[in-house]
């Protein structure tokens, strides 16, 4: 059996399977949702209309035993920004993909009745069945409803109350190997989803082989060991990432002036620690949470970890540092309990936490609650759920509400709103939020790693020099580990560890039968690139839109005092590859 | 004494008169506004920011005898679509200004503190003073409350509570001879004052000579006599549009199917009598109201009105055929007394009547309430005067609400209201709302003149032949009747009668002593929109926006089944001139 492409069409609730072009057979991952976006949506099209699609598909290894394989991506024209999207997330679902061969699977169309449906997916096909339980449900319901929390044959893709009201800040959940949900999150494509009707995909894997077929096992294994060794051998792979998660970040990057606080007022919040890695991992433990965990099977970094309240009853997971700045430092709430529980609610009503908690602090600007309000945070987020009409502009992001109500000072790109760095005190990260295909995105090209945590050398967070081509390398090779299915995470070792990118490339040739070199790896990321600039142009986006907001320039930022200050051509530069 | 520029600063608070730079010399309303605009704003600023510049300019032949020369231009970068913008309308202010010698005012600056202010202009200069009392009153509150109703010497720009919160549906509101208000209404220009801690300017002045001086006072005179004759010679300028208003248009397009009806679903209202210019003339007669009216001195058309309530009190003036459409067939609602009501608290709250009536058939399309509501409708409008956060989306306007709402029938252009006339089966103005530089805008171009009412020869409103040219030619044509202070309605005299446009040219040459040919002036009108469409272009404008919704492709349009069937090459042989 080939793998296959599963083509459903929520305008006349058909399935259809396909060969995989030849085209498209040495694409996975994003390089893969991407080429087919491109390929078939018209860039000028309504991203909630029945002429766009969404595009799932696993990375290239997925599936395979390589160590922090099983991410998926999702592909559409976002309705948060209007450029092309790639969104990815851990979870199980890439992992039980590619069990079933499913190379990609596309929902195109949309229902002439206004109502919902569940899709039904298993290897032999899939079927599109009225949905009504579920409706209304967050996600945590809908897994219970279900009863899909211990089956780990059957993946879950869902949406929550923000999805079904197709609300631009809502994504798509996906369930984990504990039957919680890692996140689809940025890009609004949890609309894309409730635009088409869906309000929920199964993907049982029951009777498929465990693992996928390998051209060369010997090889595979081989390399896959050399690789799992260099993630455990790096300091950061195998050791900080697990004691204290991503949050491991709070302490570091308010140390060097960039943890932006009271949107983006200042880079130092002086409650940071009661926010940090170190606090939360010391809670985790005095409480008998869990510190360590992984997003998928097969991770070796266990980053996650499972949060629990006083009574030591589970309040969520994945309690990811750009969450905790978001609603933390941005604004200006230290309490990590009731963090802890907003990130509960957005898991559960489905909102990307990155732009639904910028998006609260905009809220604090508008005077709507004050700065540090840590139950308004979580009145605001139930209005959200309730889809009250304040709840409604809420839930559209932090573009929108900075136009509802006024604002000058809206952090976003691209109308996706700004994540945990400040562009003017580490500015390698600024260009990849004016350049990212993708609107503002950290994970785009993580110049952090290299600016702050001298990951592959140091180039100096507070001036200009290096900045471009750093985030340029950066996005290049982004691209393509978005296409294979591993974590953005093994780019540390990946920088900093010779054999770990010759890994790679021997694990992609073991699975497939092919000889990529290193080179052809560059070249795919280069590609990708190029092909969503593309998009983006046909869509009406030029250089102009690859700026900051103008406060950025404007705005001295403490406590270094430092200004967005690249002109224009400096940044354009950026293309020129 | 020669024409000045007034320059405001908000930010410091200051005042400067200065000397018209030469280039400028030749320049008066839309050429003056745009111009400066173009020069002086940068283009990808914040529009509510203090790097945008609100500019007022009288036209060139404004404070003349010349008939219909009152219109006043306001330019900026626009909040509602992030172009340049130019908005016109009538009242006193162009006139007083002409008297005062005020070649332009600019606006610029923020003020540090977040407070409202006053302007103060006489024609010796200007002062800023700190304003409290009417701070979240409604126009006509402001107008009583500063005694202005009955003063015709001093004229009053004021924005409602939609400027004040910088709604992006804000107009900017001019005060008519009767103390009424006439509106800068597109493109939410309220909301770059109110960004300016604007709340009005008052523009005195008194103790100026009565008229503006003239070269050739002597050929002036006989070239307006003549103008004045086209004028009233012409069976729309002399007859229809003093009958009935604007309002004549209602039976008029419904009966070519152009009448978009319950949010662009049909071209035909059932009800449409029921709203028309007939049946409102009938109204206004029987209850003692006013059938001609002119929205300022030396007006011969005469095509407002003054609408009464059934006990003879005012309720509105200046009750256009596009607000009737936009409440009336848009939102099937077809109780004349309703929709006057309606316009009432629109004109109160300061916002635009299409954009926030276009809305509001939003808020029906989003199930907010029913199509055909008619106290829903009021309701509405009430919250956005209050400001409630349904209020707050609403008087964003359609974009955004549809944004908010998921939806995805949401008639605009550069996210601009389409107004009153469907671009399936009135396929001129269709290229007009993709094309021009305002977003959708009937008044850029109103092919409207030549598809319906056969002025200036005829192009069938069904088909594609000929209709880019056209609207091509009435935009160049538009864009220099704009830079006059004529009323654009002088259009269709000068479509048909060979006297018209010399007799401009030559009331032009007597004016400044000059001798412009009919010629310059199309030179003028496509230097100005060429300008525009530069300043556009920097801020990220392209080809790519010069597209309607698709849904005008996808969905045919009753009774015609027409659709909007132009591809992108066709559209864009628009700017080839």
């Amino acid at each position: 059996m080939a793998e296959k492409i599963f083509r459903v069409n929520m305008g006349d609730l058909s399935v259809k399977i396909e060969d995989v072009p030849t085209a498209w057979q040495g694409l996975g991952g994003r390089a893969l949702t991407s080429t087919i976006v491109a390929a078939e949506v018209e860039p000028t099209c309504h991203p909630l209309g029945g002429n766009n699609k969404l595009v799932f598909a696993p990375g290239l290894l997925s599936g395979t035993r390589a160590a922090n394989s099983g991410r998926l991506s999702a592909g559409a024209k976002s309705p948060l920004t209007g450029t092309i999207k790639e969104s990815n997330a851990g979870g199980t679902a890439a992992q039980l993909m590619s069990r079933m061969e499913i190379k990609a699977l596309i929902i195109e169309g949309k229902p002439a009745e206004n109502r919902f449906y569940a899709l039904k997916v298993t290897a032999a096909g899939a079927t599109i069945v009225p949905e009504d339980d579920t409706i209304g449900c967050g996600n945590f319901a809908v897994v219970d409803k279900l009863g899909l929390a211990d089956n780990k044959e059957c993946g879950l893709l869902s949406i929550g109350q923000a999805g079904e009201r197709c609300q631009l800040a809502a994504n798509i959940s996906v369930k984990d190997p504990e039957g919680k949900f890692r996140s689809l999150g940025r890009g609004g494509l949890g609309a894309v989803m409730g635009s088409k009707g869906l309000k929920y995909i199964t993907l049982d894997a029951a009777g498929t082989p465990k693992s996928v077929p390998l051209v060369d096992a010997e090889k595979f294994k081989e390399a896959a060991k050399t690789f799992a060794k260099a993630l455990l051998d790096h300091p950061i792979c195998g050791e900080g990432l697990g004691a204290y998660g991503t949050n491991v970040l709070v302490n570091i990057v308010d140390a060097v002036g960039g943890l932006p606080t009271r949107n983006f007022r200042s880079g130092h919040f002086a409650e940071h620690e009661m926010i940090s890695g170190e606090k939360m991992a010391e809670m985790i433990t005095e409480r008998g949470g869990k510190n360590k965990h992984g997003c998928h099977a097969g991770c070796v970094m266990q980053c996650s970890q499972v949060f629990v309240d006083k009574a030591g009853e589970y309040v969520t997971s994945g309690f990811e540092y750009e969450t905790i700045w978001a609603m933390g430092a941005h604004c200006c709430i230290s309490d990590l309990d009731i963090l802890a529980q907003a990130d509960n609610i957005m898991d559960d009503i489905g909102v990307d936490s990155i732009e639904m908690s910028v998006t609260v602090g905009l809220a604090m600007e508008a005077g709507i609650i004050e700065f540090g309000d840590g139950p308004g945070l979580l009145k605001l987020l139930n209005e959200v759920k309730e889809g009250s009409p304040l709840g409604r502009i809420l839930g559209s992001g932090a573009a929108v509400t900075g136009k509802v109500y006024g604002l000058t000072r809206v952090p976003v790109v691209k109308d996706q709103a700004i994540p945990a760095y400040d562009p003017r005190s580490v500015k390698g990260i600024g260009v990849t939020y004016c350049t990212s295909t993708q609107g503002a995105d950290h994970t785009a090209g993580y110049t952090v790693a290299t600016n702050i945590l001298k990951c592959g050398g140091f180039v100096d967070p507070l001036q200009k020099d290096g900045q471009v081509e750093l985030s340029r390398n950066l996005q290049i090779a982004t691209a393509a580990v978005d296409s294979t299915g591993l974590c953005i995470f093994v780019a540390f070792a990946v920088l900093d560890d010779p054999v770990a990118l010759p890994a790679i490339v021997d694990m992609l040739n073991a699975r497939y039968g092919i000889s990529l070199t290193t080179d052809d790896v560059t070249a795919l990321g280069s590609s990708v690139l190029k092909t969503e600039r593309a998009f983006n142009q046909a869509a009406g986006f030029t250089s102009a839109h690859d700026r900051l907001p103008e406060f950025f320039v404007t705005e001295p930022v403490p406590p270094h005092n430092a200004v967005w200050d690249f002109s224009n051509e400096e940044i354009d530069e950026f293309w020129n590859f």
